[in-house]
């Protein structure tokens, strides 16, 4: 999976994207950008660290982070929905996660949720990556997040 | 310099800390969000990679884009300025530039325009690092970011 192969997903499908970041801090953005001319489909992305980021920059809600925690799917799919809204997106993929170090009994190191949003399904799911250290479980959540908007730029349904 | 002296400056100064990049896309937030603990000082990051991005989520406004074009100092300091006041952050910094490959007679690849925005002051400076080609480019783009907040953060008039 490399940016660039999305990328030409995206301009194949005439795609805009944006990217939604909480544990990730901006990597996935920084990896669709490492390729030249990556400005024909990335149109923005929202580093949403804090949570009150995530409430200000992407609309979501203070009683989902209450209910949920930031780490959720919930959060990841209204920080994926924000993305796409506040964007000239047609795709958005959002992340919140716990790369480490730390966790939780109910939250382990190594979880990270994944929001992708287009304009007709918005899709959530976890991924356990395990205590690998924060640099490997960041690289692999980026990784997971370029795999889904290429499923997502692939899928003729638009995404479903 | 490195992402763990900017957190320790900054926390030692009680500050927040947000971003605004666009040749970068996302790799200030990066490597300050590599460090363990960064939350403490890391709000919120903008990755304003279209002219419309940066107009939305910073507002810079359109007739400067249109006068001195996206990478100019006037756009830094204009995204800073954005940025610290869409944030709860203390101080901002923000990058535009031409990472290349290409550019042009009047702006050269690897020339990166800087803004950093403090409570009491707004500085831009330009640097012109070459066509050192884009991942070098950018590598140094976030390097020198870093090496600018340092300084804000260490000086006790509050950055003058």
């Amino acid at each position: 999976m490399s940016a660039a192969e999305v990328i030409a997903a995206l301009k194949a499908r005439g795609w805009m994207m944006a990217t939604a970041e909480s544990c990730t801090g901006g990597l996935i953005a920084g990896a669709i950008t490492e390729v030249p001319g990556s400005s024909a489909v990335f149109d923005r992305g929202f580093v949403t660290y804090s949570n009150a980021a995530k409430i200000d920059m992407l609309g979501v809600s203070p009683a989902t982070l209450d209910a949920h925690g930031a780490v959720s799917e919930e959060v990841a799919a209204e920080m994926a929905r924000g993305a796409l809204d506040r964007s000239a997106a047609q795709v958005a993929v959002a992340v919140t996660g716990i790369a480490g170090p730390g966790g939780s009994d109910h939250k382990p190191e190594g979880r990270v949720c994944f929001g992708l949003a287009t304009g007709v399904a918005v899709i959530t799911e976890t991924v356990e990556f395990g205590a690998l250290g924060r640099s490997e479980v960041r690289r692999r959540t980026v990784e997971h997040a370029l795999s889904l908007l290429l499923r997502a730029a692939g899928d003729e349904a638009g995404f479903s």
